[in-house]
């Protein structure tokens, strides 16, 4: 359904938000580490964050101000997860958002906070304090380039989506972006999303669109299975377009929902295509589980497996180790009814391997997209799982990284 | 406990066991592929298996050979899993117990056959059913060597540990010999091991310490999180020391408690130290958690992670990607209260950085072996895993397999 939803070749940020983003310092070489979103309404908003019992101060403070109703601006860092700082951290997470909504004229609680970066590093906050003036004056409708840049980590490129849908008569702008790179598994992902649109949505509409959108999508995708401090989705409607407010169960807001979760799948999937060493993408099916959670757990056994990840690596159809990953995930199994396909070429049929050509199966994992549908045949449950291989250049990438960074310490 | 028990230097067989390993052609080269160990009395036998629901031929061939009673004898390949082969697969493993029974004059049921190797081809049968007189003639008491070559994998040396201790005034022996390398996790790693002892002991004081043993040792290691298909522990004791049978409780069954978790233990950490691509020996240890549960997901979580395995690799001491697994391992965690150690230094204390000088934890890391300790502050429970780096050998190495071993089919 969200997938006939269409894509805006050129994406635009919705009426009424502007944005920028600058480079404070935090990251070497003058690279862009700080963005300003704002929306020049208040606006209704919505969000889900990591399930980590450990979770970074931006997180924690923004998790306060959501409750306070409207969220009007969006201050962001990257290159320091300010997370695992102690007292420090709250304090910093705080001056953070009083010097955004010290140059906008808000109040402090309409500052949504986030950072991304290394962990347990205390947050250079006075190189926030002193840029926040500079950056509010360069907000702008064209700044979200800026904004989705400064927001990466180990992210190659900047990930922006827009979707156009009519409500009422009003055209409906919803456009996101989002970081991710590592530490990316189910239940949120090491990333961060912002999702802005110009509808008008009910408070209540927005928060039940987000959670069926983030499930369907965010938490549908894994890299390393790592799951972060700091993930963050915040989706922002501020109402410019001028429709009737969407509520629950109307026409206008099945469109709306199928849009939204249109532009979150294809973040999502842009994080899984833009991971840390990522050569392939994989989209695990897995079809006919006794129960949805049975198909979950298949789906995520194998997408977490360092052996399945290393063979896709090697453009190697090796469905015995992803035999090996369904028998181990916890979900009822039957060995001789278990098929096995890519790309819908059969690996394994009952079980045991099928009579494919091996140059077949080959050429089906050689591509750098390919499909891996596990059919339990023992009932409807269904589920899918977006992910990559596993390289040494993520291993490479990953095996230094908090000792150069605190270097001279 | 189990760690004051002294290991022989030259590890022998226990009385009346004989063994012998041999080439028969399974894999290339020329290399031992071909193992049998055999007690000259009928010995008292317990095993662990794999908790996989996908099970190996060979495996489910087992559990009820063990039903039996008594195993005599046990025949096993490696380069080959014979399993996810269908109808086949339990046939040659049922030809391959009446080989081996039929050259040693013995019922079928009690030999005790194993496979280790690829996935999902089918097993030569038949080279195995031409070497099975050949390999009869060769079993002497030094055939142990080449028995402990003949059932390795990918490993890179064998791994044989001897404990020799007193129970009633007879010198008893125990010996093991185990294979590993990939597809290492905790509740059964891939791998087989195969402990004999000439100690007398009854099959209900045996089957329980099995089981204390392997749940101290091989359940407590982990490479890759990859659980195998083919996992086995078996224990056989043939009473030829002369000691009278230990019964649960006595105080000689103490004393071979002792001996035999130790002999599983550091086979247990050579599987670790020779897992695919390893370069560190770590060893996780948790203590202060609200419960055992809540300390084992800890130390699993944070062996597990991909992240925490990359910075061990570059000697990185970085305790954010500790604290972050800790997070989302499920158990309960008051961030203020977690202290991080590397080999008792602290990188975090309270949840935040500690004011470590970063060349010592860096000296710390850089060690081949060494210590992580996460204190959770909060209770009685811990528990450790031993556990290893991931490097870019571990991919390298890993990244093709089916596909090769399957050409020219």
């Amino acid at each position: 359904m969200a997938q006939s939803v269409e894509l805006l070749r050129s994406p635009v940020l919705p009426g009424g938000f502007i944005a920028a983003g600058v480079a404070c310092g935090i990251k070497d070489g003058g690279k862009l580490d700080l963005g300003l979103l704002v929306s020049n309404y208040p606006a209704v908003s919505a969000a889900t964050f990591t399930t980590n019992r450990i979770k970074a101060a931006p997180v924690r403070l923004s998790m306060r101000h959501l409750k306070g109703g409207q969220v009007q601006a969006v201050f962001v860092n990257s290159g320091n997860a300010n997370a695992c700082n102690g007292k420090r951290g709250g304090k910093d997470a705080r001056a953070m958002a009083a010097a955004a909504a010290g140059a906008l004229g808000l109040e402090q609680r309409q500052v949504f906070v986030c950072s991304t970066g290394i962990i347990g590093l205390p947050l250079p906050v006075e190189k926030i304090q002193e840029a926040a003036p500079a950056i509010a004056k360069k907000l702008r409708r064209g700044g979200w380039r800026d904004f989705s840049r400064a927001i990466l980590t180990s992210d190659k490129c900047s990930k922006i989506v827009s979707a156009r849908i009519m409500l009422g008569g009003k055209k409906v702008t919803i456009t996101g972006s989002a970081k991710g790179a590592g530490m990316i598994a189910p239940n949120m992902a090491t990333m961060l999303a912002f999702i802005t649109t110009d509808a008008a949505v009910t408070a209540e509409e927005l928060d039940r669109a987000t959670k069926d959108a983030v499930s369907a999508s965010f938490n549908c995708i894994s890299i390393d299975g790592d799951m972060s401090t700091n993930d963050t989705v915040l989706v922002m409607a501020n109402g410019a377009a001028g429709n009737r407010p969407l509520r629950p169960g109307s026409g206008a807001s099945r469109i709306f929902r199928q849009a939204l979760a249109r532009v979150m799948l294809e973040l999502a999937w842009r994080l899984v295509r833009d991971g840390e060493g990522v050569s392939k993408f994989v989209t695990i099916e897995v079809l006919g589980a006794a129960t949805q959670r049975d198909a979950r757990r298949v789906a995520e056994s194998v997408a977490n497996s360092s052996l399945v990840k290393c063979s896709w690596n090697g453009s190697d159809p090796n469905w015995g180790r992803v035999i090996d990953a369904v028998g181990y995930s916890g979900a009822r199994v039957d060995e001789s009814k278990v098929d096995i396909f890519f790309n819908g070429i059969a690996g394994a049929k009952g079980g045991k391997a099928a009579r494919t050509p091996i140059t077949r199966l080959k050429a089906a994992v050689a591509k750098k997209e390919f499909i891996v549908t596990v059919h339990l045949n023992l009932g409807g449950g269904s589920h899918r799982v977006f992910t990559s291989d596993l390289s040494e250049g993520y291993v490479a990438y990953n095996r230094l990284e908090y000792a150069l960074k605190i270097q001279g310490r």
